[in-house]
């Protein structure tokens, strides 16, 4: 173990609308020793994701706001440097909610060890993580497309939105996708395979909505809010789904904007609903095997987008909650 | 068979906001005559009901929109005055949306004859017609209450609301009706047993709500919108259910106001979900078995308020709009 330091990354301050760098630091300390049972692992990659927005502040939440001082939340993939748990040795691959920080020790129970042969260590926290989990138990759960039906992703080359996507493409549906800029729409449409994808960025997200859904919009699986809400719910069909994922457009708002009147969901019995992707946690082991397969034969795509060096998740962060990301953001702590 | 003359009401003008007598006329003509499989009816009691104001307007709706000079849609409950249908008898008890007119000639296939010895005919209209099958419904399919949770309902005491509470109780739940002025709050309590009910035209709606849900709300039955759903919305629990089933403060709006921001959806899994009562027409004939005894043996309570007259149906109409009715609006159109 050439490492004699522990890094990681403390929120300093809450954020009042877009957060900062100087909203966190760095800092170093001992390296943690394992006790008995307990596993040392290094940090390969940490996973960003835009529900982390909602840890920095202290409005009530479905989950408690990372304590100021504390280090930051965040799902990671590593490997053992030392255990004195007889299920892991070092050198094993693992995936956990170990936080922004270089090196954890805790118990092996809060470790989830990835099997040599599969998927490249980072898939474990995009396309066969946590996103790519919300996106089946969104679709599984809520969406549930048919043959047919049309159905509109928002953020559709992010981590969540690409998987909802082609999942809706195997379900045979007509898939829309929704994404900021040209390049990431035509990857979207290119690579995986989506029928449409309209940039919000476009003059008439309206216009170009209608013209890539001629049949309405039966599933709408909602990463964004904001604009591209108010530009999808006119659209959709009777008996159709908003399958709630997030609203990163609001994330940083210091107050929440008025929604759609909700008289178009009697009428058209809409069901909105919510989704938080922990609520279910027997979908991930469901996903990883129904996925693991996809993802070796290459028939499911994603897309990595990749920060050097755990200082610089503050800036990852900020970014990816503007869109700034193209695939699904890791920061590299460490070398692989 | 002592009428000559079949009296309807047409719609002559598409309101513009809230209606007017002047939109409707009484019209009189020749009975119809029955032919060969038919049967002639008359009308003893018109239902009067708020989704009647989404058929008067050309807004495209889950329904088509009542003709200009075309009669008036509605329930209707009555009494077979003629019969080429061996089905039926002079004097039989039948319900049917036969409309806003005195008499009828229709298809046999098109009535539901009561069985005598039952519930009074008007009931068959409000606690055991459309109204409570809505009840029913939304409960069952959407709402789900469980014992201890907390229910609330708006427009309490009208011919939905009150049944919807009423099940909530027997579901085990603790129910607040939301209701306008004291007289109908009182009954809420009183006569239906809700544990508490708010009147919305109190000063300060969000206060007596906190007050009467302690521990939140869990299922709302959505009648009404506007401030009422302004006030209930943020006190909304953890996977709350909001059955959406009118939003009568809305229906004489020129234009929609906009609603709820919707980023609690995802933070509180929230479950808001539309309902239109002839979806699932299987449920009339299950909560007529279900609700006949308990409305037999008293234990379903519901109150009538009856206008007299057809031609004062369009009154009832703008009345049932603004809230002035108490209980489910009837016309009596003929003697029973």
């Amino acid at each position: 173990m050439s490492d004699k330091l522990l890094k990681s990354v403390v929120l300093r301050k809450r954020p009042d609308g877009e957060p900062r760098e100087s909203d966190f630091e760095v800092v170093s300390g001992a390296m943690p020793v394992p006790g008995p049972g307990q596993v040392l692992t290094r940090n390969i990659w940490l996973s960003i994701d835009p529900y982390m927005r909602g840890r920095l502040s202290d409005r009530k939440s479905y989950a408690a706001p990372v304590e100021i001082g504390a280090v930051m939340e965040g799902e990671t993939a590593g490997e053992v440097v030392v255990s004195n748990d007889p299920a892991f040795a070092p050198g094993d691959h693992v995936v956990g909610a170990r936080g922004w920080q270089s090196h954890t020790v805790c118990s092996g129970r809060q470790l989830t060890k990835i099997a040599p042969g599969g998927a490249r260590l980072s898939a474990y926290l995009g396309v066969l993580g946590m996103p790519g989990v919300t996106a089946y138990s969104g679709m599984k759960d809520i969406g549930a497309p048919k043959a047919g039906e049309t159905v509109v992703i928002s953020a559709a080359s992010g981590a969540v939105g690409s998987v909802a996507g082609q999942l809706a493409k195997r379900a045979g549906a007509r898939v829309v996708g929704i994404a900021g800029g040209a390049e990431k729409c035509l990857w979207v449409q290119e690579s995986l395979g989506f029928d449409e994808c309209v940039d919000h960025r476009a003059s008439d997200l309206t216009g170009a909505l209608v013209d890539a859904c001629p049949k309405g919009i039966d599933v709408y699986f909602e990463n964004v809010g904001g604009a591209v809400q108010e530009a999808v719910f006119p659209l959709l069909n009777p008996f159709g789904r908003v399958i709630m994922c997030g609203m990163v457009s609001q994330y940083n708002a210091r107050a929440m904007e008025p929604g759609p009147n909700l008289m178009a969901v009697v009428g058209k019995r809409l069901r909105i609903q919510g989704l938080i992707v922990s609520d279910k946690p027997e979908r991930f082991a469901e996903w990883r095997a129904l996925a693991a397969p996809w993802v070796a034969d290459g028939s499911l795509r994603f897309r990595e987008d990749v920060i050097d060096g755990l200082e610089n998740a503050p800036a990852a962060l900020i970014g990816i909650l503007g869109g700034k990301n193209f695939g699904k953001l890791l920061v590299r702590v460490g070398k692989e």
